[in-house]
């Protein structure tokens, strides 16, 4: 455990990386194209922090690590969707994704959409068909969650209050209700997976809640000031778009100092819930860290 | 059991609409648009079709009537998932479905986009978070199930060759690939839901796997049939489509005549296939006979 943050980092993004290529399917296996697009949207990289979560969430409770990555999987499965879907014409419009043309315009949109919704199925099947807990009641749970995290009144019900958002203005309360869905949600269910891989108790779960609550929020908070501050380059997305599209975020309603007091708020609320676990919770404190202290 | 074939259908459909109803997320709870829009691509009729098929699974087997209600449901959601999807411009590009305005004609594209996202999950949810089966682990491999029939090596996947055979010429063959995924697979998983609700044995589970495969050929192959020969007001939906959209069909392959001549040797395959069951799959049988002979 004297690994430090970075090499933790990059063992996990590694082997997960190779996972995640074997769990998508082939490129070979008809229908080609669909299955080609599908791992195009995937296996580019980008930050990996849900799974890092789940294995950070997953190690404190000392589960086994093959089970945390099919949770870690799920997961990112249904942040790919997400971002496939957000990425259309018809919603956000955007070309560029961590620096490489978008699904759809390197594919096409119809390609584009069946992705989206083949990634999402994909998600929950890796949740039933794999063992990921010794009582399969406990799976179902498991399921359930991230279904709850990913539906109407989670995620895709965050991105539609987002949709409606644009050009009005949000009170900081509503803006808070549309995060803690939008991105929050799937962030919570990213830590609280991993924890139920390792047979996580009732109290465990419910810090382990809040915890995911603060730092789901706090992830949005920096994802704003970036936005606002960064260029193109460094953030591999298209820069400054959200105020292009009338989009209100923590910024234009605080203004960049009172985010940046928030974020740091925030942060130590994340840090507070995880007091009981002490040094079991090492990861989850480091990628608090990370997703706070960030600059891209 | 002396009720007719038309009373059985229309009591269950009366009491699946309600059943729908009460799963959809209510139409006033946040974020409002969206639920309404999930409503209104779910709650506007249409044949039932996969429905029936599961409460008449699960009668052949003796299961208990709410529990096949969530199966059917989750089925039925995913269905009505597609049908959003695949009416979107990118796709089908329909405007007309059921002889009322498609979901992103009625609302907007990136509504119907979340609309469709949505019902996948709530479909994956229902089957996780209500009592299916006394056995946990049957109702993971019943979520896998419905998984690997709806995503890109089932139904999304047959979508996706569906697509890319425009103004192709495909084989019989490569044509019945195609609707053994686009189509087949979610009629089979509606079945085996069923049965999976009265803890159907494999034999049973086998025999039913090969009658679902037959008639949900001769589902399409109708459908093709009378695509081609309907008119508009009769179907509730475009007539003519594919032709317009120079798809490939049993059709425009065969002829009509040798099409309508498959539909008949399907329907002979499917009930040959449930003999065994004798008389408690009389309502599988009537649905045969349905799906076959019906005019729209």
């Amino acid at each position: 455990m004297s690994v430090d943050f970075q090499s933790w980092t990059n063992t996990h993004i590694a082997h997960f990386e190779t996972v995640l290529a074997g769990l998508l399917p082939p490129a070979e296996v008809a229908p080609q194209r669909l299955h080609q697009a599908m791992r195009y949207a995937v296996l580019q990289g980008g930050k990996r922090v849900r799974p890092l979560l789940t294995f950070a969430a997953a190690e404190l409770v000392g589960a086994e690590l093959p089970r945390a990555q099919y949770a870690a999987a799920s997961v990112e499965l249904i942040h790919a969707y997400s971002l496939v879907h957000d990425d259309m014409p018809c919603m956000d419009d955007d070309v560029l994704r961590r620096g490489k043309p978008t699904c759809h315009v390197q594919y096409d949109e119809a390609t584009a959409l069946l992705v989206g919704d083949s990634l999402q199925t994909l998600a929950f099947q890796l949740l039933a068909e794999h063992r990921l807990s010794d009582d399969a009641s406990r799976q179902l749970a498991m399921i359930k969650l991230l279904a709850a995290a990913s539906g109407s009144r989670g995620m895709a019900g965050g991105q539609a209050i987002d949709l409606a958002s644009v050009g009005k203005s949000l009170s900081v309360p509503e803006l808070e209700f549309m995060h803690i869905h939008k991105t929050g949600a799937l962030i919570r269910a990213a830590i609280l997976l991993g924890a139920h891989c390792g047979n996580a108790t009732d109290a465990q779960l419910s810090r382990l809640n809040h915890f995911g609550k603060c730092v789901g929020l706090a992830f949005q908070v920096v994802d704003d000031v970036l936005d606002a501050e960064a260029d193109t380059a460094t953030l591999g997305k298209t820069a400054g778009k959200d105020a292009d599209h009338d989009k209100p975020t923590y910024v234009t309603l605080l203004g960049v100092q009172a985010a940046r007091g928030m974020a740091r708020q925030l942060h130590q609320d994340a840090l507070e819930s995880l007091a009981e676990f002490g040094g079991a919770a090492r990861r989850l404190r480091e990628l608090a860290d990370f997703i706070v202290l960030r600059k891209y």
